[in-house]
């Protein structure tokens, strides 16, 4: 007997449910996207590996799947190259291309290489499956998507408006209420001025991050370990305590970061970005023009309203390329981590040679977001049905019957099928029911003698003779 | 200075513009595979290379670009496997992972996998890019995309009938002028056996396939190095020069292969999907009824119509799993080769332990229906308008006064951004006529005193002030 076949582990196969619900996202976000100016692009599965290596750490490095040469790979690899233990050298030699590990890295290659074509600002968006070789586990894949979006060639702060207005849009139309939360390396960087630490502004947000995962002992505790003096370490615990408005935060961090330059410059670019938003709410209703939109939806603690928009000065993201903004989003209703981030960053294309490029941009978490719109229930019912009707096949002479009135219903945009063979009702019924077709429709001797159909509805059974017109207004009207 | 960075060889990105013209060709196929009850699966990129070694022939397995094992890729490699000229027992030990060579094999995989899970017969469809290590040359890449719709477990030659129709309804809708080749390798094996070649069957169809290519003098040459007789190859000339209508085709083939049981299932096979489609013609008008379905655009050979069906005795493809019907599809006004292909296979799931499942199966291909695309100017004009205003940026005032104005717009559908920075009028104009934005929105003191906008039309130059809402309607009525 040969085996079941099977996949490589950490990757997965999406059946046609799980299809529908992805391209639900997929194109929700996409749609979004568009409403804003951003424009597709992709990019090719398979990079050098000269432009993936070095450009996610040490660690990153290990976890990039790298493709054989092909044909001869060995010709010019000599008996020192085999030798054990030097499986990075080998790998080099043995390996050019490698599969891309974010859309951020071949986003920038990307600008760089297509510079002479491209307007700037230019405002991309990218959904495209990326490949890590981390260790799988719940959760985490090593093939999934991403679904990004940046501005790149303005430092203009309504690039961050934009991005968080998309993400207020996205969430809306998913039904989620989350929570943005914002901060500004900036600030940290001046924070980290501010205590006397500043060379040690890394290991700082690398341990302030893990806060909400370890809790502020242990976060203290890593700090002691990293060589921050206690003194330092007591200077920091008001402000990873700060509460309150964002109104009063931002005036007490005024104060405390009073002697720092670049900590101000982080302090004013937040409170751009979260007057402007209040003074711009999504969606306003149409027709209540412009003076209705003055009730913001987004600003305010604990207001009761479907977005949240936070200041949260403990919000460091461990990515070491953001310079200025940066958010995440949390869903408010279910325990998940983050499902959406990103930032601003000075210098991307400058490993590329092209300095001075700044850009923003923000990654939908699709795996996540499925999982929260499953456990919330909040998939729209047009989205998990399939085929509207399925003809049952009684033979020859029927299906000739059929085939026509099929031909007009997808004429009027009605997803249909008739059973390719003519197996007993039951099978046929059977199918209907497995792959959740709502309707069944007969054309039996009486049916085909008066030009109509006989439509079955699979839920509560009830039958109706309709004639091609009435079948196809009934089921328009369902959508 | 850096060097300007670059993509592997046989890869491609894809910008905005060819973005948009490629969603358009997908969502055209993916939009008419719905209206015939096809759901959409996606399988992961990489595949073990168990699964994909040997299904593609000897050529195949080395076209396959094989992913090195991450961690210590050498463990448990001796001196003896790296001795040279073992590449290929060198690379099954390095590599257990494969990127997908195509989708069918992948399918298969599914298929047998999942089993449990689906409903016969299964009707999928898959678009997603494939991989191949091929020498790049022009039209050919070594990351390309496939458009299958397979239908499996049913033998019914109704799937056939569909996948037509799918075929027909598609090249419809692009407005791409085609013809439907028609052939089933039952009657090619009919002809081997009339001939006395039977066991030559293999060497008949590859030798014959190559006919449009080659020519007749040079096809019956390789015939001859074949080791067919030259009283096969005599008897075989009027098969491949058999011209007529098709019914003339058929009933003369009906006395040549009178005697093979095999040839005669073939022909009968061959005339019922072609007289199932003459009957039941795509696409009636809406209101005519059923009655006004005779005339049919699909069968006659040189009717003049939009869709030609012909039956063509020398149409082969090389794919030797093919058992059934075959086909593929001609673009009448550019010379470009095959565009769309596909057949019948009755043993695909057999190599994955689940013999006797026959499917039926087409794929569109996509990149040569992007070039006819192109060449022919088919493009809805809506396809290449990405955002449809763009306001200029004055200032922060101004910014204040218009972000409500851009949310109004997008909560109407209409896709608008705002320049990011206040820069010179000349630059943020170029930048609009670079990304070819057709409206410009100005918002200075009087438009702000009046409440209102100066649309701008970038084509004619035509100004006009109109308030939010009736910006909306101009727009909207654009589309």
């Amino acid at each position: 007997m040969a085996q079941k076949p099977s996949i490589p582990k950490g990757t997965r196969d999406f059946g046609p449910q799980e299809m529908s619900r992805r391209n639900y996202i997929f194109n929700t976000i996409r749609e979004v996207y568009s409403l804003y100016g951003f424009q597709q692009i992709e990019t090719p599965a398979m990079e050098n590996l000269s432009t993936l290596m070095g450009k996610y750490g040490e660690e990153g490095d290990k976890l990039l799947f790298k493709i054989l040469n092909s044909g001869d790979f060995l010709r010019g690899i000599g008996a020192d190259d085999l030798g054990a233990g030097a499986t990075g050298h080998l790998a080099a030699l043995l390996c050019e291309k490698g599969l891309r590990y974010d859309l951020t890295v071949p986003f920038a290659r990307y600008v760089v290489q297509h510079r002479e074509e491209l307007a700037l600002p230019f405002r991309r968006y990218q959904i495209q499956p990326v490949w890590r070789a981390d260790r799988p586990q719940k959760g985490r894949y090593r093939e999934f998507y991403q679904c990004d979006a940046d501005v790149v060639g303005s430092d203009s702060l309504l690039c961050e408006v934009e991005l968080m207005q998309i993400i207020d849009e996205v969430f809306r139309r998913f039904g989620i209420r989350v929570c943005i939360k914002i901060n500004n390396r900036k600030i940290l960087s001046g924070i980290a001025e501010m205590i006397g630490e500043a060379d040690k502004i890394v290991d700082i947000t690398v341990a302030i991050d893990k806060l909400d995962k370890i809790g502020l002992d242990a976060v203290n505790e890593e700090l002691r370990e990293d060589g921050i003096s206690e003194e330092a370490i007591q200077k920091l615990q008001p402000i990873i305590n700060l509460s309150g408005t964002n109104e009063e935060k931002i005036q007490t961090m005024r104060q405390v970061l009073a002697g720092s330059e670049v900590g101000l410059k982080g302090i004013d670019e937040v409170e751009y970005v979260l007057k402007t938003l209040t003074a711009s709410p999504q969606t306003p209703l149409r027709g209540e023009g412009l003076s209705a939109a003055k009730d913001s939806p987004l600003l305010g603690e604990g207001a009761g309203e479907r977005l949240l928009l936070e200041l949260d000065l403990t919000l460091a993201r461990g990515l070491n390329y953001y310079t200025g903004s940066i958010f995440e989003v949390q869903a408010l209703d279910v325990e998940i981590g983050s499902i959406t981030g990103g930032g601003r960053y000075d210098n991307l294309t400058g490993i590329f040679g092209m300095p001075g490029l700044s850009g923003v941009g923000i990654s939908f978490g699709a795996d996540r977001i499925y999982d929260v719109l499953n456990q919330l229930d909040l998939y729209p019912e047009a989205v998990t049905t399939a085929t509207q009707v399925l003809f049952i096949n009684f033979g020859e002479k029927e299906t000739s019957y059929s085939l026509p009135i099929l031909a007009m219903l997808r004429s009027q945009g009605i997803r249909c099928e008739i059973y390719p063979d003519a197996s007993k009702m039951k099978k046929q019924m059977q199918y209907a029911n497995q792959k959740g077709i709502p309707f069944v429709a007969m054309t039996g001797e009486t049916e085909m003698a008066e030009g109509k159909v006989m439509l079955k509805n699979m839920q509560t059974g009830e039958q109706q003779l309709l004639s091609p017109d009435e079948m196809i207004l009934k089921l328009k009207s369902r959508g």
